[in-house]
């Protein structure tokens, strides 16, 4: 089986068609080549401190060709979720701002002050301050319950790692005794439903792209899709061979999927 | 047996001699009365965010009678910790600055990077950004280890409790995986042997006075002191009478000390 014979694709972003500022060589002719041969796609990202607009726009400077409808983040699928499941409740966040404005744009309501706020959303905060951990705090100090965009403990960044979401959990966590309620993101099957939903496919006729072996692959078995590990992220060669379940295909970047390695089993180690 | 019939007095600080930046009625006449009577006496306090310069010169705006050699912190005892037990490493903070002029007091080196630090020294940062935390990350990461001058969940603010060093080595340990290895203020009896080593007298001739009944009653008891709770901080006369281990006197404030609660099991509830 090849492939470029499936019908749905579920791409996930960071590490798999861009690191930082830099496309992955190849991923801009292998979406476009998707496109081409008139497969359904969507973006699958665990990244929850941005909005789909601040996504798209992203993919756009980087020549990657989408739209909006084809984005799908943890901060979307958690705005959902509240929607869904708790009609009406207010939230409060600790995040960059592109966390509220999803939040806001997925039809819920911001609380004005952290005690009237039902939920504390927290996802990944690069400007952190004191003042804000400490309305967080209170927010969950007069009842809100918690709910997580994803839990990553640490991100790639210029010098080295970062620390991520797990260490602002971990701030409210420690301070309040309160545990976080549901983590939306990756291998969530919440974010599989969400893409699943988007492309409107039976899970064994897609495929989850991805560079990590917990979230991308650990998702799309779970959930029955065809899975493909790509090399430019979070994942060596090494690990992969050493993981208990097998991707269906390994690539050493998503440029393979439309060109020598679309044919099952080949490139992998 | 009366309380003024004791040698040696620890005394802390937050909520026992001041709440904020209010003294506590009686506390000034208290202090004088045992100074006049010839007590040895010290400050014992879980503050690691402050240096003892610091800590006097707010003693002093409150018009209580202080030197520097009766003031013991929890960061005071965390650079003898370093100093005793780990000649010559390298520190890196996560706290205010206060807690960096103590270890540089207390003859503690400051890692220039925190890549280079053999212990990560964790207390209250009321100021804290996302570069800090991620620098503390980064620490770790890198080896260091961890040490906090206390671990207390919250304090009392201006409206309502503040998110307290719990906060901060939360953030740190889900992110790293790593464990605090050793937590320096009360009731650990490091703090203990620190106040006692400075009065000089053997613990059963020394009262702990404080408000809280986990930290200085309990700090107290272990290590054979007798014990007074006063009830001008975290702790009410409920809480008080459900503790198991009771103190040996309860006082409405440090007031008492000097006047009607000076015999032992009166004022008790």
């Amino acid at each position: 089986m090849k492939a470029m014979d499936l019908d749905g694709f579920v791409i996930d972003l960071d590490g798999t068609v861009f690191r930082g500022e830099q496309v992955v060589e190849g991923a801009q002719q292998a979406i476009a080549s998707l496109r081409a041969a008139g497969k359904r796609l969507v973006f699958l990202s665990n990244r929850g401190n941005i909005s789909r607009e601040m996504c798209l726009a992203k993919l756009r400077r980087l020549g990657v060709e989408a739209s909006l409808d084809e984005i799908i983040l943890s901060s979307t699928v958690t705005a959902r979720y509240l929607r869904e499941h708790h009609p009406g409740c207010e939230a409060w966040t600790l995040g960059d701002w592109g966390l509220q404005d999803e939040l806001a744009a997925g039809g819920i309501t911001l609380a004005v002050r952290p005690e009237l706020a039902d939920w504390l959303v927290i996802t990944l905060h690069e400007t952190l301050t004191y003042h804000e951990l400490n309305e967080a705090f209170r927010a969950v100090r007069h009842g809100a319950r918690i709910i997580a965009t994803n839990e990553d403990r640490s991100f790639p960044g210029e010098f080295g790692d970062h620390i991520d979401v797990a260490g602002m959990i971990g701030a409210i966590a420690a301070s309040t005794g309160a545990q976080v309620e549901l983590v939306v993101g990756k291998p969530s099957l919440l974010m599989a439903e969400a893409a699943l939903a988007a492309l409107q496919l039976p899970a064994e006729r897609c495929l989850m792209i991805g560079d990590s072996l917990a979230s991308d692959i650990g998702l799309g078995k779970r959930s029955g899709m065809k899975t493909a590990l790509v090399l430019t992220g979070s994942t060596t060669t090494e690990a992969a061979g050493l993981w208990p379940a097998r991707p269906d295909w390994i690539w050493s970047s998503i440029g393979e999927l439309t060109t020598k390695a679309a044919v099952k089993g080949e490139g992998m180690t």
